[in-house]
């Protein structure tokens, strides 16, 4: 192999750094801060900033008491973990799933079992022979462009999580960052709408706007709402009301469907990037083509192990991420690989992606 | 008693409402947006906004990886609770002590042990007592201008407490949010500068800029720093950017030390009319007359009970906070009254503190 000059990252899954509206974010504080500086500046409730939870309640049409405003979505599960969840609880998760919320599930105590996906979402006969054998507290899945498959529930899927909701008795949290963010298709209904009283739909504008507003949303039932409200007024009194500010005045003026066009119009061409040279030079992997969000996944030939494949990358200057972490079984994961492609360019993706071609191609003829 | 109009509320420990330096903030934030729009809106640190934390760190002359910026500051003992406590640890509070402390404490199942205080801040005797029964894995004080008793810790017992600290092996969990609003005498020596190595030094802007804005910052050992970081990458994996990029572009502007002259300058005479007040319509009462900070407190002569009184005084339009929720044995705050007196006017703080001596006296006569 040659020796490529520029490293590759696909690790982390951020937006691209010319994705920020900064200069219309800069004017929307200006005319916040003019307008109702006390609102922003002293404490609040810990619900966060009302404008924009009343912005967020008509535009999902919920009474304002459905949804709570926080510093992004994660903290929500942590959150959740003292309003809802409680040591020993079972939680079904996707398998794989999103790293971070691992995390925050192991801290808090819960009993994690995992449910394979493929490409279309939950595998409906282990999610049901989970939820028979022990009957969660709640179910946490990412339906649209998940993180990290790239997979996308099809509607059977989401209506089946919905009829087992309601038949069993348990929560979904519905984590939804990356559903305005579709490429091609067209959107499917959201475990919100098909089951609003079991569902805790989480979302935010980390994707949509900006990470460093650190601003995220959750709407659902009014006494879930309200007991989470209360653990994050013992945890920060008040979110961070300067970005849900901004935030609101962002949305007020009409910017965030604009912007949203202009991230799809970023993004779209990375993905299909992503798919050609998944198509070129990794013609027979097992891969999982995404219509949108942030990731695309495959998985490896048996025989390759993911810290192998990873060492070999890192020596031609690609970067990959632990495919084991994104698993509750973390075995699972051996040869999962998670390509996140919004933050590179089409020559960037189609590069990194010839790239582990030739490192999977290597690794198979010494094998 | 005349049926007063207006309401006055005792009750939470907030800047005035005309404390906000708004338009600086909103030049601030439009500055650090057009110089540095990826460093504020993409993901960053857990440790915080890298600016703001180069600052601290010349400010108080530790290396930057002693300083860790989060979303306020009492977020930080929710991930104290994470990284450094384990459930069974013992925990030495003063008695009183701020109450979402407590909150926070009690989340973690940690065993909390009250030491009395006085107007000069720990009692000593009983410091030494507690930390010879059981080890303990931390102290958590607030030597200057405490919340809820306005106390201030003399030289003498910052000394004894250093000493302690390093016999003894425990952290040293210094909340120093009032530090810089002092309105009268002269500052002492910090726990952070007499105990460095020990020391867990604990501030925000709260009080200094904004609560809106949600920044607080920690400094202390890098380890530890390291481990709490770790558990807020776990949390919320970004502190809000656009808050600390704020902050950052007012202090490196020069901005923060009229600002805090100009609260200084706010805040005085409302603590002299709360001490004026006292000695006139209260003049038996037994009060901590505070140096500075946001709060005055009395303890009631035997006979009231926190319950009557705050029912009685609600009756004449004053609302004053529960003070039992400030000790770590509640019954312990039956006789407990803190005022607040920063969000008030000098006319407000008098005719407040003339109420309540009214309710004191009335209930006297009944009993």
């Amino acid at each position: 192999m040659s020796s490529p000059e520029r490293t590759i990252n696909f690790t982390r899954g951020v937006p691209a750094d010319d994705a920020f509206p900064a200069a219309e974010l800069a004017d929307c504080v200006t005319a916040v801060l003019r307008e109702r500086p006390v609102q922003v500046l002293q404490y609040g409730p810990s619900t966060g900033f009302l404008p924009l939870r009343e912005w967020l309640a008509e535009r999902h049409g919920v009474p304002v008491d459905h949804v709570l405003v926080g510093n992004g979505s994660l903290p929500f599960i942590d959150l959740l973990g003292w309003a809802l969840l409680e040591r020993g609880d079972t939680v079904l998760v996707e398998s794989p799933t999103y790293d971070r919320t691992l995390t925050l599930l192991r801290r808090h105590g819960v009993r994690i079992v995992g449910v394979p996906i493929s490409g279309g979402g939950l595998d409906l006969d282990a999610l049901e022979a989970a939820v028979r054998a022990t009957p969660p507290r709640l179910l946490y899945t990412i339906p649209d462009f998940q993180n990290p498959a790239g997979a996308t529930a099809t509607l059977a899927v989401r209506r089946r999580v919905a009829e087992l909701a309601a038949e069993h008795g348990f929560w979904i949290l519905e984590d939804a960052p990356y559903r305005p963010l579709r490429y091609r298709g067209t959107e499917l209904v959201s475990l919100r709408e098909l089951s609003p009283a079991r569902t805790l739909h989480m979302s935010s504008f980390t994707k949509q706007i900006s990470p460093g507003v650190r601003v995220g949303y959750l709407i659902g039932d009014a006494r879930v709402v309200a007991r989470i409200a209360k653990a994050a007024e013992d945890t920060y009194i008040t979110p961070n009301l300067l970005g849900e500010a901004a935030v609101y005045e962002f949305c007020r003026r009409g910017l965030l469907e604009p912007q949203l066009e202009r991230l799809r119009a970023l993004y779209r061409p990375r993905l299909e990037a992503a798919c050609a040279a998944m198509r070129r030079w990794l013609p027979d992997a097992q891969w999982t083509e995404p219509d949108g969000g942030f990731f695309l996944s495959l998985t490896l030939g048996a025989g390759l192990r993911s810290e192998d494949l990873r060492a070999r990358a890192a020596a031609v200057k690609l970067n990959l991420s632990d495919g084991r972490g994104f698993f509750p079984d973390p075995a699972d994961g051996e040869r999962f690989v998670r390509l996140p492609f919004c933050a590179l360019t089409p020559e960037e993706i189609g590069e990194g992606i010839r790239r582990m071609a030739d490192v999977v191609a290597d690794a198979g003829r010494r094998a």
